[in-house]
């Protein structure tokens, strides 16, 4: 795990169906369905805001201030994946730009989600394809040492697995074990079908203090109302 | 102060009239009005561009990771109100959502403004709800810790009283004690006419060195003009 | 070098029109065209998007807290200038805002770039007066403490003398020696379309793998492909 | 409160017994039997580490690059006191050296808190005059803007009002308001008692999980044991 | 994987011969023996110097604010191991002091290392008891949702199963997979013995230049010496 | 100026016993001597306490992730010289350990100021081999790209030319032009032997309000005492 120089070809990836509707939920609700674990580090901000993706993991792993490896990953870009490079070290260096988005797009990439820096930011929202990342930069990267594709890898605190499922929004980007996507995508959808009904009952003006029935527990922590 | 487990029902709020006032001078203009105090700390943000509001504070001090006080927070909300949430801790989770904000619009509060993180940021903007907040993060919160309501908080560096004036906009968030707000909104909107003659001149091609009569106390302060 | 109190009026710019043509080109081409020196650090973020300038350089040198020194730099601006202001220490204060961003935009300044904050965002957006800068922040300043205007600077970590260009977008903000301008603007150029070839290569399905010749030095580099 | 411009002289210093006493438990001891509140971030570091203090609050809110209202603080210092600085906006400048020390030791201070920068450090490590700081910085400051003496002030998120005891140490700093502090002295000293007993049978093997008596909520709460 | 609620017993440790060594070359050297990958975030830190130590991890996942599960790990811990804490969202309070630190010693743990705060510091070092944490915290932790023991975490940006070898001193921390404990502990080996003899040729006034041989492939890179 | 793959070999240093000279001052007191400016951002910070050191600098302009410059720079070194290495981008790693230290202390330097990070800190205490570094990290570096040696460069927001004097010890970091060093020496002498007389007063009990006569401009400035 974590060795350098490889590329893992054949991956497998999560349920289709599964991977394309979690965009529907949005990371908040799928975190929640998870459990509350996989959030990446809320440092990862979308480079324009609005989208919300989801999709199957393609893992890089890059060198500090080189971006040779997203090349080689590229070729292992299948339509409905989302890139998922780490860095072996904190850098911000613009990793990625317009001409890799090209490429990415045209291999089928739904996005990008990188911890390290991003560029060409105007171009790439005009192509509409999204990137979450840690900064924008225009500082470019070399191509002299080698990383690897598809090894699992972890991404602002978040372990990923290739073909694991990442659903990105502009609340922040999640990651869905391969493994857990089909009973996430229920559990999402029961929360969600759960929260319109909540949320049509406080715009009523129906208190969560009754609605959740917290008096009493509050009470019993000690909760005292003074005038 | 700062005691766990209470929350306080009647507080004094700001004067109405001068609480809604102070959104139309915008927080720099309140910050000067003031004499530079009551700022909270730059790395406020508004989740998105645009808002300016003011009202008065209720107050809520969390636990971090414990979003159970916003919901006792939600019952003291009144017309005009702006929830301003502190927690014991730094923490950038997301203790507010749609829901809570859908609970706080229907009890009449213009905003929230959290030293925590924030979530479904979308939906907000959506909403129009605004929030000023220190992230945005999909972490859930938990329910299991008293905090209180309506006592004296500190707040991204700001101390802040029920019933204060919060100004709050693209600038960042200023706290305006209930007894100063008339004067405050006086003393803003004294300055705003002052600065619209100023930008007539300087829209003209007049300097500040000139319009400021600035020349003789730089030349006195040993300013040198060299070529 | 540094030295403080001191205003230079007679300052050498770079060539009007490399100055100018440089904006086309954006930061991250403009920093690959100079061979990757000269970048501000990647705090410095547009206070809104989009907007994509070059010009001259008038530097100014601040002290924390204190703008006196701009209204001084505001009489050495000429059409096509950017202003570019360092401080003495970190600060993120408001040093400013709509006021002098009007005085700026009628000597002929096409933006500012600051290492500290600036206010008045919003009146700025709809001025469309571009501003980077490393905070947003409504704390005033002060005119007490004399700085310098058309000394070379140290801006978030890039050297500035005065007729340098720079040049800033949403990826950041570059600068270009005076001496170097036509060369980097001819450079910028060359690369630009350079790219659009490759991009339309991209696009069609050709991976860069296969456009840069990278196969065979990836595989001298020891990479291995496994299933 | 948080006026500009002022020097209270006669301030309610908290109970001598208690303050001078809270020094013994050191900072975590005391947070806790204070319900935890009243922290500092934990940005506030010590410049030299094994000083454990407590004393009475004198306040100081300073200017950002200003230390002129220092020297007005150190006429109000006595015996037992410690000075809290807080600053206006965030600023790392160092506001204070080895002459101002040497003043504010020779009227009685016990130590210096401040939310900005220090200097002379090695200076002050062998006069043996503690800080807590959030910065060390040669940077010094200027005597320009007035600020306030004994007024309540927000220090790295603490709200401090004269009087009231500091407690620093290697862990952090701690504010017990001084109608609080004979009762916070003895409940510290309540905890220390009971935790000698702790440290005894957990040094001889016995589990937190039976001293405690967790073993049976941590099973209701749900958790599992594997193999 | 990060299930939450899950205690595993029985862990496969890393050969303990390998797990004992690797200390002797610290975390500096057994990096560089591990191709590079492995390493903590540096913003760990040692809450004192000096320490070098390496052991085989127990794991823990904890919740922000709340140190319940440091208690289920004390009962896993055995002589040799090191505790490894991970944290689900950003925290900085202080999870551990000095009572744990007494039963975690109790139970043959040679050390922490924490994505979180810590307290009791000078109580800490006086015992020896060595902790690599991001943060320094009197802030305590309550005792209310369940974690989980001895999964794979994430802890500061490294991967961590329970039985890897962890090998932490003044420069940070490494994590070492229990399967490469032996090799790496030979490769770490072969790298000092190495550099001894490195280091007494540069110490004779032997240029890097010369020894690695450097010079021609600097020329062909295109430097160029100029006076 | 900036350009990459460039190595100076003849630099003029600064008069030798200025640059000796100024290390009895300290950082501080040089920063004052040369009228606030050339100080190093406050993040770096010596890997060990106590050390106080001055000499004339060998500059070095290195990659991201990448060391092979430091070589190069090893063999322009020269008795009574301090390496300061700048970096084309933010980067923590661990550009320097031990085995430079020996070359670097072989052929002369005092120390090393790098805006990057550091590692075998222990080792480098050891050999008392003093650095000031932005961080302190086991990840080691390639040798894949050039930079420079001996052109001006900036370093932790610093510009330093080859030659210019550098002074560092535990309050920062301070650059000396090499014109200015003679003319700084003597001013800083000039005001330490100012000092000494100071702090006698200031011991003795008499307040600084007196000493510097500020009583007077301190009420005109409008300072109200209340009681």
């Amino acid at each position: 795990m974590f060795e350098l120089g490889i590329v893992k070809r054949n991956i497998t990836r999560a349920d289709r169906g599964a991977a394309d509707a979690l965009a529907r939920y949005g990371a908040s609700t799928v975190h929640e369905a998870m459990g509350r674990v996989g959030l990446m580090k809320p440092y990862m901000r979308p480079i324009y805001g609005g989208a919300r993706i989801s999709g199957t993991a393609v893992t890089v792993l890059l060198q500090p201030g080189d971006n040779w490896m997203m090349h080689v990953a590229a070729e292992q870009i299948r339509e409905g994946d989302i890139v998922v490079a780490a860095v072996t070290a904190d850098c911000s260096d613009g990793f990625f730009g317009d001409l890799l988005a090209t490429s990415f797009a045209a291999r089928g990439a739904r996005g990008l989600v990188i911890d390290g820096g991003c560029r060409d930011v105007r171009d790439l929202a005009e192509m509409r394809f999204p990137v979450w990342s840690k900064a924008i930069s225009s500082k470019g990267t070399i191509k002299a040492t080698l990383g690897s594709v598809n090894i699992p890898v972890v991404c602002a605190g978040a372990l990923v697995h290739p073909g694991d499922v990442v659903v990105a929004d502009d609340d922040g980007v999640v990651v869905v074990p391969a493994a857990r996507a089909v009973a996430t995508a229920e559990a999402a959808a029961r929360r969600e079908a759960n929260e319109a009904e909540k949320r049509a009952k406080l715009a009523a003006g129906v208190l969560g203090l009754d609605m959740y029935q917290m008096r009493e527990p509050l009470e019993r922590a000690g909760l005292r109302y003074i005038d």
